[in-house]
């Protein structure tokens, strides 16, 4: 019987990475998760001095992750971690990802998933063989309001679903950020370490899993047009994308990292039938619906929202808003929930279940693979899912 | 020495119109134009009727345009009218305009301006021939917010264009009213009255030159899907297109009439290389700045609009929100400032001049036969923008 | 049988003047009223060259009010002015007014309608004696949101009202602009043309009128603190004030001029046994409601405004915004409706008779009396309303 | 020297309470504190089992709180806690508190700070004494926008503050649930639990100590009006106040429970000469500046926020939204790194020693002693700020 913190590694997530800090405070707020190692960096000074800070031992901070799962393994069951989180450059994700499966370990990767859909597609399979339990960290699905929504439509509240409007408007990589030392950018403009896709893979998965974490849709076609706005840029900055889905619906997604002056305001509006949803990160703890027929009615989380899901992942009363690190802790806090449940035996419920996998991975690098070969093809209208054109 | 109010005479807008009510509405607000005759509907008895409620004498109320203009030319000229406000469905356009101009009247036209862009084409011939002046009611180009849009972006406030997203969503036609007795429905779902785009014509044209309007850019190829979700619906009541523009920026833009629940959120995003700028017709008095290297900044119209077109289109003080109808008014002053120009041999200011006009027309008639070409065809990706394919 | 437009002459309002200007505006849109004549200004030159912009014959522009009333008296019916629109500074209201009535014409006055309480009360009486017609331009009651939410209160969908919270802010009289030449700022703190109070004259008779006229109470007692905050100014620049009502509730109304940065942000909230709603200028057709037991709910102006008084006076339909001036043009409009009513013998509609009047005039007079009187007195706590303490 | 995770014990925050809750999800988030031990209901059963969904030992699961700091303060030093979490309702404070310092524990209390001034003013003597160290969780002064605000006055950027709006409404006691069972209700409003003050304790308190923290000025003189709304409830639920500051700056604080609807608006506006900011919890990573002779501007945490207290308050990239478990986690973590810097023999940082301490404490109680004198008393208009009358 299960009756303790899961026990956490980290691979990446030195003092001098962004995505690491904010998976460790999602983890940690539950009191379900304890870090008890790591290798935080490809510098195993930096790895040292960040598990310091981290309030490690010595011995549990391993210069790379090859011996970390090696070592970890050899512990005795008491002592030795549960599951990694893997917070590394996407060229990073697929190699300890597979070692820490054949290990024993379960794990947390940031998205994408991989480098390639290849790699995605063999994870799955190790997966399924290991049968152990996976994570990937698409954020904004974790946001109760989301969950409301993405309820909503599956009861059929708005009537079949007919258009969604999706974008994710960033203004960071407006200028040549990458040469200015911004670590941030440098890999995400690389290919070699960033994939085939730049904006696309960054924050394009996100409005594509979103959109179908909501709708429950499975898009179909994509024609697109990527863009490099920002001289001598190597990957993607810019793009758009029309949806077709799976029941007639049609979309459009934008996604781009030239909009000056925008932060992060991932957005969504599904219509249907009856009536509209729409959701933006910039306030999160709000639903809006519109309908063709009554007034517009705004839910808000912790007061009106009352899918089961939405309630499961809720932390605070109404009108004390909560934000990104819940959404994200609330993936982690499902994951540990899950975990606990299977080593216990028991059968995870469906709100413990609700957090991104191995399937939305390899969506989201199908989505990849597809708008990337749309979208710099001016003869080519329609691209099938998944597949790609030269 | 012109030193008095227009005369204006109107063809269309019966008591059970509903645009021509906002025509008068805007044409009378700033004491510059008075109604003096008109032919208000294809049916006498509502022309009568309505004349009188419009407070005219019954021998100035006609029963076809063809008599008012041939009537009112014999006037003299301390009586006739001097210009015609045309605000009939888009199969009535050309020809009372035509003879408007024939009669020596100038003209004042809903959008979009004809029902072919070949007529469109000789409306211009006819204006360069005659020297009249011609207006086309293209209202949010009249909102002072989005004139010192324009204004900044000439300027170069916001560096070189990059991206431009503009959306028009409506949900008024998500089902089938123009099958329960909805006369503006009707219509405009009907390609013999409303031409060969629905969604698009209606608008998505508003869109469009919204967007020239405020970038001072040209579209030159558009990628396009449109769609017919309501069933047995003749016309397109959504749809999407990607553009391309004479500078290499890109744009999105989204026009449909199935969001359920919206209403008239017309709504611009324009990013340039420093920031980018939001206007929205839900909130018209304020233009959202945002930037690269400092704070957003909300200019409010009245109160930090600096742009002389923006401060001559202005009533109020700022905090007391001006709307449509003043936007729509714009569009008359000017036209009524410049006739008086005119007819007094003074060269009007830009200020004055700057009304939407037959240029837009014509452009707005090409956007509909490019989107309309490429929005049916799975085949080819990007039509030039004034071309058709089959 | 009145068919034609109202013959309306200005006192006050001269191309110098801001709220005439305004007056105008409202009056005309409708195409019910034309202006016939007006002594614009105490400077016969600024009244002349007013008169030839409004395009009126010499003849019906005059040096003094005194010679308007005279003149126009003589004038035969089909010619001579209905009623008198008056826009000059408070100490100016009266007497024109009282004028206007003695020679049998109607009277649309600014707020606040006299100088002192006496004088309202006079006015009264010679309105009760003439039983000719009197509106006050409150605007913001003209809002088609605010009539629906005097609706709804009337009809008790709030529950019993509780609480008000009310508020005016305006930053424009942070500094000492009375001194740089601002002639709106001028009269406005000057003693002798504004009357004992500053802004709670100015604005806070708004705040205190939009509270009655929704929630359909009457203040019983107030609390006040006024203060004078920019340095050798002679009236109150700001203040705050507890309400106490007749059916038990409280409320609390701000009106400062000095919180810098505002514009016209008035504000209302309403909150009832069962739930609340918020009003607010700066979004003026959006009406919010709260609830306890539902999510919160848009009511939106030409689109789910149900009650009669507000689908009376709304012109443009849902998502047009409509502003300011419609609100005071839907004074305008009542008012001539209901002269014309009357004049043709017929009982005007509640709808009509839906304008601010004499009534309102006197409560906003003992507002000022009673806020004034409590508001620099720190040893009495309440002054019962309409009572002055020394 | 101290390089671990501080060691927590908790009075109260069994599973059946809420605000243990988020007390857990604060501290645990930064990795800087674990929960050791803890007493944490009144009933042994309930503490037991939370223990255990706490993860504890069952040894270190107290049935008394008296009996968990005797038994901590035994335990050796690398395994006995470090400091207290006390977060039951307001009548069990002092005793514990005083309890734990005298066992040589650090204590973190939620608000207000006792039952009584008198209490508070020997918590005071007692923390002299001892020099340990104690925050009070006033929540909101935690939010990275609100130091924004503090240092941006502080700094003078508005000019002399002149007027401050403040206000907390909230909906939740609009009827009288702490007759149907709901538990937060229940002690909230009873005078022997909750203290002489209902809403003014629990919320007006917060309003109060936001202001004072954010303008750096102190209340010297208050009119109030306290009611009760509901039937037979026995404390104020809903109140107004009137405020003189020591400055010369005049105040309006509301703070209410019976606004059907509200949730947990906390919302603030400062006035200066120059301009004027407003934060609203609702959006809290936005703060509202407002000039004068400039255009407003929203500054957004993570992204403009310059503030050292600000930037060191922030844990994610602007428009990842950061809320009220994100500020809550502030006041631990700089409570955290304050003990720790002390214990290690350093001095704590400006950024480290800014939570809310005693003598926010005091004054809170102060308010509630002086809002409450004033509050009832029809004949008494101002009392100074402390003091209480009859």
């Amino acid at each position: 019987m299960m009756n303790r913190k899961l026990r956490m590694g980290m691979v990446g997530g030195g003092t001098d990475a962004f995505i690491g800090a904010i998976h460790r405070l999602a983890a940690f707020m539950d009191n379900q998760i304890e870090l008890v190692c790591g290798c935080f960096s490809v510098n195993p000074e930096i790895s040292k001095e960040s598990g310091q800070l981290y309030y490690l031992p010595e011995h549990r901070v391993y210069d790379t992750y090859q011996e970390m799962f090696e070592k970890e393994a050899k512990l005795p069951e008491g002592e030795r971690m549960d599951f990694v989180s893997i917070v590394t450059p996407n060229f990073v994700h697929f190699a300890p990802a597979m070692m820490a499966l054949d290990n024993g370990f379960h794990v947390v990767l940031d998205k994408p998933i991989t480098f390639t859909l290849d790699e995605a597609l063999k994870l799955k399979e190790k997966l399924d063989e290991t049968g152990l339990t996976f994570a990937l960290t698409h954020t904004y699905s974790g946001y109760p309001a989301v969950k409301q929504a993405k309820h909503m439509v599956s009861e059929g509240r708005l009537g079949q679903i007919r258009k969604i409007l999706v974008e994710y408007p960033q203004g960071w990589l407006s200028s040549k950020v990458e040469d200015a030392g911004n670590a941030q950018a440098s890999w995400r403009t690389d290919p070699k370490r960033s994939g085939k896709a730049g904006c696309m893979g960054d924050i394009g998965t996100h409005a594509h899993q979103l959109t179908e974490y909501i709708s429950g849709l499975r898009v179909t076609e994509i024609c697109a047009d990527l863009n490099v706005f920002v001289p001598n840029r190597l990957l993607d900055d810019d793009g758009s994308a029309f949806l077709r889905f799976n029941n007639g619906a049609k979309g459009v997604l934008t996604a781009t990292q030239i909009a000056a002056g925008e932060e992060n305001a991932i957005k969504i509006r599904v219509y249907g039938e009856k009536g509209g949803l729409e959701w933006n990160q910039h306030e999160p703890n709000t639903l809006l619906l519109k309908w063709s027929d009554q007034p517009a009615q705004l839910l808000r989380t912790g007061t009106n929202l009352d899918a089961p899901g939405a309630l499961h992942n809720t932390r605070t009363p109404g009108g004390h808003p909560e934000g990104y690190l819940e959404a994200f802790a609330n993936i982690y806090r499902n994951f540990a929930l899950t975990v606990r449940a299977k080593a216990n035996g028991e059968q995870p419920t469906p709100e413990m279940l609700d957090f991104p996998g191995v399937e939305d991975g390899i969506r989201g690098m199908q989505f990849i693979d597809t708008v990337v070969s749309a979208g710099y093809n001016d003869d080519v209208k329609w691209v099938k899912f998944g597949e790609t054109i030269d």
